[in-house]
């Protein structure tokens, strides 16, 4: 960006009034909303979309536009005012903010095609940047990442997981601003406008740090344009602000956060007080805002699905593989194949084993060390993208990304992520280690699929599945080995189940997903040699679930159904199952995970909690006796 | 601690030794766990067991021990050989490491008496030491906090959040040292051993840090030493290590993360170069492990229960009233009467609340900013120490702290929080601001009371049961204002139900819970005035659930049960109700929120997400007609 003319910015001011303006309007109007959160932000934004910014307003999705993330979601207004100053939505559905019927709600979604990513749980529109930054990479564009934080936001720690992959990564694409208006929701922020203490912070994690005045235009411009030049770091841009900045009700005071002027008296004060602060624009120069125009072919479209078909799942029935290497290796066969693949590690990848897939594309697996939010946070801004990132750590661990699930499911977005190590059957590493309440953290998001494969060759296919679907997927992967029980053309659709083991007189059905799944085989062994037939079904999809076959195997089975998992009793398959069969009448007598389990080998522990073949033979045939 | 002799230091590097050969030696029984972990970390640990920390070794749970925490749980065998080297268990124990039958698990838990909080996941127990450090203020014990992290785990954003909180809350009895040998799982960690870099972090974010050759005794001690005079911050002890120090098959080197050595040569021969490096003792000095010994009177309890009968709430029938403004004004009344009660607020004290505790008893009120996840691992500290904190924020901002709130089941801590902001019924913010799978999370946990209360009476007296509880309880509060529905008199036992409505001929049972209770009582006057009668019962104790209660009123109400509630499908409500229910063969229709939600008016989006008393009438006289 040139140095800015008089008139640019007298220009980029007004910009920066109308935003104010509209944001206090539209907040008044709703009657709640953060308008002081707004008002603080106004000359960075103004100075942002209308002289920073590459990107062609009727295009929002093209892949080269420079991309901007709102990670204080709660001043979404002044973001909306923004689009309504580049023409993008009509100034008048401004005032529609936070009602039903208007996609312009209480926080950025992606409803909004200019937004990627969900934003209004602090913290994480900064993790998502880091994934936007890495994605211009993947499709060798130019396109610059900007993100905006608040300084309370900043006490959150997925800011610093974000801040140390951004250096680690040398994202010098990636600019952050923080407005630093030094008030949080309740009280000032702990350094308040301590700016060389904020200062200290980033460029002790690497960044290139500069500090500005944040209603200073050319100040910010200028400080835009040295982060542009910025080689090998990314750039934090702290900007001193005033919460409220422009409206003396309110301008740098306490106890004003997430509240609107009344309409009345007092907003029309505070908007008579704004348009006083409108200044004279050249008629003749440059006035109004602009762009500079993509500078890039929007006909491009990096992205597309693998040409080849993939080999077949190269198992032999009966061999012994554990699921999680399975997961490796499909990854690798995958990634091959498709570009838009990228796999995140939290330093467990030789556990996961998705080294088998940083061995054949390194370039798109990256490792994010032991911080799983910005792993999480980084796969949703690829996703947004056009990336299928697949994020693999210990299922025990993405509990630490829940909030950033929570919100890659508001923001539906296409995020494959991958939870190995579950359940006991661990073994000696010990209940810190051990997932045994993943698969309901992951089915309460209602629609987040959740796939559970038992065997090497369903692994495949399922990760398979899991890169085709639209939406958020959850593949839960196990530790031990088990046999192969699938051939190689079998087919694992998202949805699905596979019956076993069955009989025209089965005295009940056992629902087993993953290990539990060889468990009821060997049941099933043990029973029929007592002359009782069980079905044995395998629940590899375990959301959504195939409500018309369980409905159909229960009926079969003489209304007789048990569930067994590796996991707690409460949100799990058990769960799933009961949900699907309630329409039908039948319930479900559920085997899972009781207590807090401890060390022990895993065929220990799969017994001693109550998991295990013998544990279903006692089930059923207490069940078939009454 | 006076500066050591010489002899002193032959004892303490003695130790050192002697830790690492218990270490291999166990793993390598045991067959798994992490040897190289625990070499690292031998001269830190022989310091602080044996020259710098105060503790009675008969005595454990002695409320003024300075406590150790070891962050990285991954080396619990080191600290097990700790503990055999200061007598408090037998070193023929340690050979039971990880066995089902041993307490000596993979990672630390609180099984074992000298165990505060179950550590293994990463970035958590220096979390947990802040709130151990604010609990020394709490009960005016000068013991002070040790932790010991890895460096691999300092990517965690948690371990930031504990930094900043720690240093606002000028916590100089807290004293961290991190192992820094420069190795994660996987790889070299980001920073290597580039203690500079570290230490510019830890410097930047307000810590006293100083730089040490972790394997010099003589070092570490001084700084231990010096961390104690510091005065108004804490301090960070960067000690620079090899992983695997001391055995020259894995001293320094890659890939040997969590690799125990094998029995026989291997281990011999790691086992004989180990020996070779125990030095000679002054036979008539100081020789052997010592504590100064506890300079406190072991007799003193600070922690007695309250001895006033807190009055009755103070709220009066069909009085309107938010249960989230009850909480607040019920951890008032509660906090001063009872001095173990603790608040902790992540910067929304203004909307759970709970700033009316802070306004009565502000030395127990912590504010950790918007830092979730040291909100509660300083809770956990707390309760490890004999307080009773309540975290709280907004529900769906618990879900940033699900690894905590995990680890903290595991470790069965009496941690109360409390998730304000509670589904659809929020309202405009939108729905990165509703919790609606919080009730999913916090069931999973299966030693986790789930309460949620529906009026103002009921909130005080489930506040005052979560105190009086043993194990962690979590709390649901909702934003709109609810008339009071309880007289004074009535109790609420965890565990218990109120049944609302009732009659003889009842033709179903709507359960309910917090506003789906209003929408199921005005759906009975509805249903009444069509001639349909209902049960209407307020299921205030989600987990656990009365199991007796609700088979009566399911088999009383013509077998006809419908769930409704403000979250999600899985997980909440519906399930406990079903998984209740199907031992005595009832099935469950939900109703529930099904999709991602959007901005609205509370009773806008009630309606459109189908759990308003229109879809309860619906529901039940379309079940009474079938």
């Amino acid at each position: 960006m040139p140095a800015q003319t008089a008139s640019r910015v007298a220009s980029l001011k007004n910009v920066a009034t109308r935003l104010r303006i509209e944001s206090i309007r539209a907040t008044s109007e709703a009657g709640s909303g953060h308008p002081t959160s707004c008002c603080s932000a106004a000359e960075v934004v103004s100075a942002l979309f209308f002289a920073e910014m590459r990107y062609d307003p009727r295009d929002p999705k093209n892949p080269h536009n420079d991309r901007f993330v709102l990670s204080k979601g709660h001043a979404a207004p002044v973001l909306y005012a923004a689009w309504a100053e580049a023409g993008i939505i009509p100034h008048a559905e401004l005032l529609t903010l936070r009602r039903i019927d208007s996609d312009l709600e209480g926080h950025p979604t992606p409803r909004l095609p200019w937004v990627d990513v969900a934003t209004g749980s602090l913290g994480q529109g900064v993790c998502a940047a880091v994934g936007i930054a890495l994605n211009a990479r993947r499709i060798a564009s130019d396109y610059r990442t900007y993100v905006l934080l608040g300084d309370g936001e900043s006490s959150e720690g997925s800011v610093w997981e974000a801040a140390e992959a951004a250096a680690f990564h040398s994202l010098d694409s990636l600019c952050a601003i923080t407005d630093v208006n030094a008030f949080g929701q309740s009280q000032p922020t702990p350094w308040q406008h301590d700016m060389e203490a904020l200062a200290g912070r980033w460029r002790a994690f690497g960044w290139h740090t500069l500090i500005v005045d944040g209603h200073d235009i050319v100040a910010v411009t200028d400080a835009l344009d040295a982060a542009r030049g910025a080689r090998g770091r990314p750039t934090m841009l702290l900007a001193r602000t005033l919460k409220g900045k422009g409206v003396s009700a309110f301008e740098g005071k306490p106890g004003w956060h997430g509240k609107p002027l009344k309409k009345g008296a007092e907003l029309d004060a505070a908007l008579r007080e704004l348009e006083a602060q409108i200044v004279p624009e050249d008629a003749n120069g440059d006035a109004g805002p602009a762009w500079r125009g993509p500078v890039y072919d929007s006909t491009e479209t990096p992205d597309v699905p693998p040409s080849l078909p993939l080999p077949a799942p190269p198992y032999e029935m009966g061999q012994e593989v554990a699921t999680r290497e399975a997961y490796g290796d499909a990854l690798a066969r995958l990634g091959a194949a498709d570009a838009r693949v990228v796999v995140l590690d939290a330093d467990v990848k030789n556990s996961t084993f998705s080294d088998r897939f940083e061995k054949v594309a390194a370039k798109r697996f990256h490792q994010m060390f032991i911080a799983e939010q910005v792993m999480l946070g980084a796969a949703m801004g690829l996703a947004a993208r056009g990336a299928i990132p697949f994020p693999s750590t210990f299922g025990a661990f993405l509990s630490r990304a829940y909030d950033f699930i929570r919100m890659a499911a508001i923001s539906n977005l296409n995020v494959k992520m991958c939870g190995s190590h579950v359940g006991v059957s661990i073994g000696e590493d010990g209940p810190s280690q051990m997932a045994l309440e993943d698969l309901a953290m992951m089915r309460a998001q209602p629609n987040l699929a959740v796939l559970y494969p038992s065997d090497a060759v369903s692994t495949e296919l399922l990760v398979r599945e899991a890169a085709r679907h639209t939406g958020p997927v959850y593949l839960r992967t196990s530790r031990p080995k088990t046999p192969v029980i699938y051939g190689k053309d079998e087919t694992f659709p998202i949805g699905g189940l596979k019956v076993l083991r069955s009989d025209a007189d089965d005295a009940a059905v056992v629902v087993a997903a993953g290990v539990t799944v060889h468990e009821a085989l060997t049941a099933w062994d043990q029973l029929r040699a007592r002359g009782v037939h069980i079905r044995v079904v395998d629940l590899y999809s375990v959301q959504p679930v195939d409500e018309d076959m369980l409905t159909r195997c229960a009926k079969e089975a003489q209304g007789r159904v048990i569930t067994v998992e590796d996991h707690y009793a409460a949100g799990g398959v058990g769960d799933a199952v009961a949900s699907a069969l309630a329409p039908a009448g039948f319930t479900v007598h559920r085997i899972a995970v009781r207590e807090i389990p401890r060390s022990g080998k895993p065929e220990e522990l799969l017994d001693r909690y109550g998991i295990s073949a013998r544990h279903i033979v006692t089930a059923v045939l207490r069940l078939v006796s009454t």
